[in-house]
């Protein structure tokens, strides 16, 4: 199969269950709640050595949010329920309470389960319920005035780990390809790419070989360009001379299936762009699996 | 005292030590640097929920850096020394070595002391070592080539919590002013403001009056406006009705100052700012103590 | 009549008929059509000094643009058919062709009357005709490759001069209401804010008392706080001290009230916004009025 | 001659003399400043097709300019001194008067000339004469409030025209190769890049071969990769598939040569970029020549 004369590859994309709330962040204006939403969902890369998979999902013009002002929904992500609880306390604690004008609502308002978060005692007890829309919601008074917040947040089963990788002639190539595969992802709802500008660039096996007793992961010599004569299985295709892998995070399977279509389309436009694949593990990590060649 | 207009009230900061260290993040493009740079100091406003404090330096062109690649100067700080070699690794290993085209150099060459950030282990045994100028370094095989990093990144005891508060007529008018004290503080080396923006929107008190069994910080109602007539004590003048405090992490006591210096007189310039105070507890926070009206 | 607490003005926006295309701008990423988009819609404010008024209509995904790369529909305006032509042939020869990696497609494929832009010249008998899906375009050999163009592009009769004043308690407060009113518009498709941020600091009146030999346009002396008690006519409102106006230029009179419904309603959410209002002048320039109250 | 592997080619730069004016724009956050920055240098790559060359020179935190607030200095350039004055005060009056909070001040307060910029009518008698520090300014009530403006700005006989080519393997190593160049130079003070993105995607010959009658520029064919196989004279390299042109215009040769030499430098490091080589006319277009060996 080939998508404007770039290989799609014959694989899937294996991906495992995670537990995902959408907190909805506004402000004065966008870029305050810009600023808030990425402190928020930084140093939240991966849950192998971040205590949060999160990024930001979508822009939310003035008209779309409970209070009319603009805003971003941000996901946050962890395979444990009450390590996410913990997570959302937190980075909404520490990183939104504290920003300018800001204030924070349920962005899952139909979710089966729901989080306590429990803010308002930071209030130390002059803080007094208020209704946004018909949202209950607490006004804690703070220094620049009152911060507003929701106390539940809507928890769903998602999924992480949703990826595919861009195969490139050089590395420039293959880093334009990701970078346009990442804006394309950003306009699908329900989706995060936790990675530092949405990519990759050291994907990962489970494990080690020769640290073993105290290596988590390590890099993933069959898909290292410069070791492709050095490892006797090495996945690397001739002409390519880097690759990236993007990460994908979403609410539902569909959410992350509409993003690789995205992602995938895009970066096949992109000259020196040479081959897509995927990253699996034959179905040992996990239940999901998103075969690329289903997915066109 | 009075600078453009606005009184300085007659008080000092009180700040204490913390275990810094600088890493510089190079890229192969400016952009590429930030966006390592930004995510491997999100989610890192406050050691009181955080697990550590960092943020952006400054930028550094091409010319400046050990590479000749554009970059970042970043600080991560921890008041122990232990925890800040633990973020270290972390940050460094989930943040920037999983970004697109980076290298990481100590920022911080004549420290004292250095702390070990092994990351070759990733290399699985694949990793081998390299020059950079004079700098031992190591390269690691990933997917996009290879990852270059210095293993030692020296550490310092700086000064954490260095503020000031921006008192305005109204919250928009307090806003800008923080925002323009925020980015002259950019300009200035060896410091960096951990929280979104630069500004802390929710200054708390130690502890907490009303929930005192499980919160180890709360709101500072005497700078509430909105319980300027709720509580005994308010501190929040006449004709203010809104503050924001900016806090400063800084090598030495030196930066802190010039930060302090640069950001007062930078918000003193936007109408509607009345007064600049700052926060101290008497003495019992820390050692060190910076009196406003000294700095000019 | 009253929004979130702020006094909506009993008065009318007049506006008049000005020629406007869209030029679709894509490139290799988001980031290079943004770039070439802002460099095409520059020094084109008001076309009382400006050869033309232009501005960014709004962002496509990849998969909404003709050759399935993100893009920016941008709008050039003039109240003139054959400078407006003249314009598009400037602005895309100079400002896109130059820029890397673009393509610039007809926006308005419906429109009555195509203007001919005929860029292929350039390519000095080298160019060639190229599909991109139904489009006939041209492919210019270029230093970087070739630069693919539509040669047509529809124009229409738009609506310019669409606007309202957001008049705040001080300066700060009046621009966050103009800055978040110009976001909200961004979402408005179909409209353009022209002037710097989407803001006007210094709304005019035609002609001048003092200078008028050779002032065309002169500042609005009814509408200056600093004038309130030296001018006998003042339109400031008490408790107002500073006040911006937005002006949209829009491809329908539909586009123009969806954008300032959208902007008023925004603006009315800032703190220390107290009043919108709109200019007029009795009718005398321009067949459309948009009243404010009828908006809601 | 090698810089990291990259053969520097053995030829100049061509450059001609132009006039150049520094505006300092100044504005109450660094944001509203560069809005108005970026608006005020539009449209405004190349004299061929434009009314001035424009762009950014450098940011000059709040401790450098005038009026102790963030500012920008841009270069506004002409061939013609009476066409530059013309477009100061169009720039100026339509892009950075209209625009929320800023100030202009001269930005070369030593040079032997000044041009006058009258833009104090604009006040219809109400302005008023204001000191800032020595500089003696005019004070335009607005709606906002005041605009603060010098109105005779420093001229001096700048050089137009510096360039250098940058060739890649690829496209997009040719073009993050032209990126971080671009990025380099921003760094180095009295010169600016007036291209979208500081970057030329395609370099023009003077005059037409083809389209003799009406163009007076047209596709430099001899450096048009899919050309190579087509014309006689080619200078694309072997194994360069695309190239990009950095146009540098600065206050002086010094400037010129630095910028040519930190943006050469920076362009070596990126992988994929194969030759960097320079433009000229055989000494025919103007009197500066940049011999590309003797920067290093």
């Amino acid at each position: 199969m080939e998508i404007n004369g770039v290989k799609i590859d014959d694989t899937y994309a294996e991906a495992f269950p995670i537990f995902i709330s959408r907190v909805i962040v506004t402000a004065v204006t966008r870029n305050w709640a810009l600023k808030a939403a990425t402190e928020a969902t930084g140093f939240a890369t991966s849950c192998i050595g971040c205590a949060a998979e999160a990024g930001i999902d979508h822009y939310m013009p003035p008209d779309q949010t409970p209070d009319g002002r603009p805003g971003y929904a941000i996901l946050i992500c962890n395979p444990k329920k009450d390590k996410l609880k913990e997570q959302l306390i937190e980075r909404i604690g520490e990183c939104i309470l504290t920003a300018p004008t800001t204030a924070t609502f349920n962005g899952i308002t139909d979710a089966p389960e729901k989080l306590p978060v429990k803010l308002h005692f930071f209030g130390d007890g002059y803080e007094h319920q208020v209704k946004v829309g018909e949202r209950s919601c607490w006004a804690i008074p703070i220094m620049e005035g009152e911060f507003i917040t929701e106390e539940e947040f809507g928890v769903v089963k998602g999924v992480a780990g949703g990826n595919f990788f861009i195969m490139g002639e050089n590395q420039m190539a293959a880093l334009a390809g990701a970078e346009v595969a990442a804006e394309a992802i950003e306009s699908v709802k329900g989706t995060i790419l936790s990675f530092p500008g949405g990519i990759v660039a050291s994907g990962s096996k489970v494990g080690s070989k020769k640290y073993a007793k105290f290596m988590k992961a390590s890099t993933n010599e069959a898909y290292c360009p410069t070791l492709r004569e050095k490892v006797p299985d090495s996945k690397v295709p001739a002409g390519v001379n880097a690759l990236y892998e993007i990460v994908i995070d979403g609410v539902d399977s569909k959410s992350i299936e509409a993003a690789m279509r995205a992602g995938i389309k895009a970066a096949c436009k992109v000259p020196g762009v040479k081959m897509i694949s995927a990253g699996n593990y034959g179905g040992k990590l996990g239940p999901h699996q998103f075969r690329l060649h289903s997915l066109f």
